[in-house]
């Protein structure tokens, strides 16, 4: 690895020259006179950390824009239909895929829910990205499945080690509706053991409460604590149908919630997200965008515009989710769940940047930097990525993006063709 | 004016030609061997009609990011406090931003509601999109101030005879509650004599609607059918907070009601907007971005998706507003409200053309072009933008947009110093 100094570029409303050695921040001052292997002039351009996107499904991508306008179990259908004939080759073009379009939405890390994932593995090492893979359990209660599960899981664990150290193993219990109780606890412990993440959905519908309701007389979160699975190693991703109780122990149990806005307004799960009241609680409040198979694109800004103007909308609050509070979501907050040190353009930190250009109508004018990034602008305005010490994405390029979509329109047409 | 031939480019699923002769589509077909002025490859390019914004406050650009996450009426005293101090340069230089922002986004004509037309006027003119630029009428209550603006009005209609024929001049009454009845009565019947359009805000906010009833004992859709002032040259912009009978109202009389979804939730104005019932009840639904001080920028695309996955999720509908429908109310409604033959790429109608580019992950895979367009994209899609038979757009580059960009700057930063 080597070093790169990053020249005048506006941080925090300073300018200033922040010099990367290896994969550190290692030192942010007004002049910095060392000479670095590359050199980036900040003109016009303001640093930010980059932006972390806490739960995806990423290889979805393939299914972008297949099916719209259907209520949300046709839906579901379709797409698990599909889902029946994705292979390694399409999960490595679509995570590529999925990478390709984070990166220029400014995110340098994801975490991850889907299949095959040394092959999506593959495709994040390639690109430069940051991420957490997850192994999923899905059993649906068949015994002989769950098994094969747990085999499984042991052995992908034993792949990972061999992962480029950017991307960790964790381990993803689909849902409390479609995972035995047995897996569940396995699951849990598992990663207790390995000091691994969990990663799992929770009260994404009103329809998962009811059957809950009516299967255990409780909650989904109730039920989880109930069971042992709640722990501050828990990304929990959706929480739309979450009571005053569930909200407590969420907060009580330190788990990171992840709000997925755009997918549960396009589905009609819900949308009064208790943002405020489950930060109060203590949980941790993070930003996803789930998969483009529901939300359609991978943008993490174009999410925190929706999240907060919605928020100020049904809490009828014109103050409800500051801007600080909403950058710390898709940064610092998400970094903690991730137990990495990231998401602060700080000496010591890892060296995942992004330089957002400013000479744009959306920055004129720019009275306020962050106002204009998450209403005003799109990710168009992110100029380049940093991640691990790497350009990733320099003035808009990234190395090989032609090919990616030529071959994930190529996967794309294969899946949908088997499908008829 | 000269001609333009479009090759092979993407149109309602086809590769086709498309000839522009001087501001016409004069012909489109599987091949086109006549020769044109100007030629323009369509690889890679779909092409749709110009999006139309049907409300703005184009020079509050300058106001973007000015004042967040405030109540309303606080953020209204600080904008009221800056446009006091508003000058015709100004408003030349806001305008201009607003339209190098709307172009980049694929909007060819916007409805205009602000000061000093004249000097609007000149800045769409140079820029080269089509507007209707409304005279406002906001008298409080003051009988000279009344007096003044039917006389300036006046003056106003006159001048704007020697506009450039791409901009039309219309009557704006600010709102049933800042215009005193003689002048929205004279403003109404001035507009018919003239047979000009009327542009207005309407139910807003609850606020409006309480204060109405308090007053007048009736909602402001009735109040202004009472007043005679409700004709299908109305075009009425927010509606939000309707009820049936206002409902029966809008449609019987055809107005044409604008939709502002992001300036409504970000002010906390409301989020149940009626379009599928004003549609059904005969009114002319549409969209706009209301202005950037408000909604911090002019996206139409950006207004679209929130809308489409709002109406989903508050209606728990995922089938709500289709996306054919929603491209019907940024083309077709919004010129047939104006008046004017475009918002389509079809023989005989004005060359309003936007050239969007699908080489890019929000297209790949590419299923559904408007889902992806919609949904998935961002304004960065738009590639080139012919408005009236000229191209004022190529290739994302608008000629003397820095300049634009730095005189936009300087004004902005001369207002806020008027302010201290």
């Amino acid at each position: 690895m080597g070093s790169i100094l990053i020249k005048q570029v506006t941080l925090k409303g300073e300018k200033k020259d922040i010099f990367i050695k290896d994969n550190i921040i290692s030192k942010i001052a007004d002049r910095i006179e060392d000479v670095a292997d590359d050199t980036i002039s900040g003109e016009h351009k303001t640093a930010i950390a980059g932006l972390i996107n806490m739960h995806t499904h990423a290889a979805m991508t393939l299914m972008r824009g297949y099916q719209e306008d259907l209520p949300l179990f046709d839906w579901l259908q379709k797409v698990w239909d599909l889902e029946d004939h994705l292979n390694p080759e399409m999960i490595y073009w679509g995570t590529k895929l999925a990478c390709i379009e984070m990166i220029h939405a400014g995110i340098t890390c994801f975490n991850d829910m889907y299949w095959y994932i040394n092959d999506g593995e593959k495709a994040v090492e390639e690109t430069g990205m940051r991420s957490l893979l997850n192994y999923v359990f899905l059993d649906n209660g068949d015994a002989r499945k769950a098994e094969t599960q747990r085999r499984e899981c042991m052995e992908y664990f034993e792949k990972s080690k061999s992962w480029n150290p950017r991307n960790k193993f964790g381990v993803a219990i689909h849902g409390s509706y479609t995972v035995s109780e047995k897996n569940m606890l396995w699951a849990t412990n598992f990663a207790l053991d390995n000091n691994l993440l969990v990663h799992t959905h929770l009260s994404e519908t009103q329809k998962e409460n009811i059957d809950c309701m009516q299967q255990y007389h409780t909650s989904p979160t109730k039920r989880m604590k109930r069971l042992g699975l709640l722990n501050d190693n828990v990304i929990a991703a959706h929480c739309v149908w979450v009571d005053e109780e569930d909200i407590e122990i969420l907060g009580h149990r330190r788990v990171t919630v992840v709000h997925n806005v755009n997918s549960n307004l396009k589905l009609s799960s819900g949308y009064k997200f208790k943002q405020r009241e489950l930060r109060k609680a203590g949980a941790n409040v993070t930003f996803g965008t789930d998969g483009a198979a529901s939300s359609n694109n991978l943008d993490l800004l174009e999410a925190m515009k929706t999240t907060a103007i919605l928020q100020k909308a049904w809490r009828n609050d014109p103050r409800a989710l500051p801007l600080d509070e909403m950058m710390d979501m898709a940064t610092v907050n998400a970094a903690k769940a991730l137990r990495i040190d990231a998401g602060r353009v700080e000496e010591g930190a890892l060296a995942d940047i992004v330089l957002v250009n400013t000479s744009s109508p959306a920055f004129t004018p720019n009275y306020n930097f962050l106002a204009n990034l998450i209403y005003s602008a799109h990710s168009s305005c992110v100029d380049t990525v940093i991640c691990d010490g790497r350009v990733i994405m320099r003035e808009g390029v990234i190395p090989g993006e032609q090919q990616v979509l030529d071959n994930a329109n190529r996967m794309a047409e294969v899946l949908i063709s088997k499908n008829k």
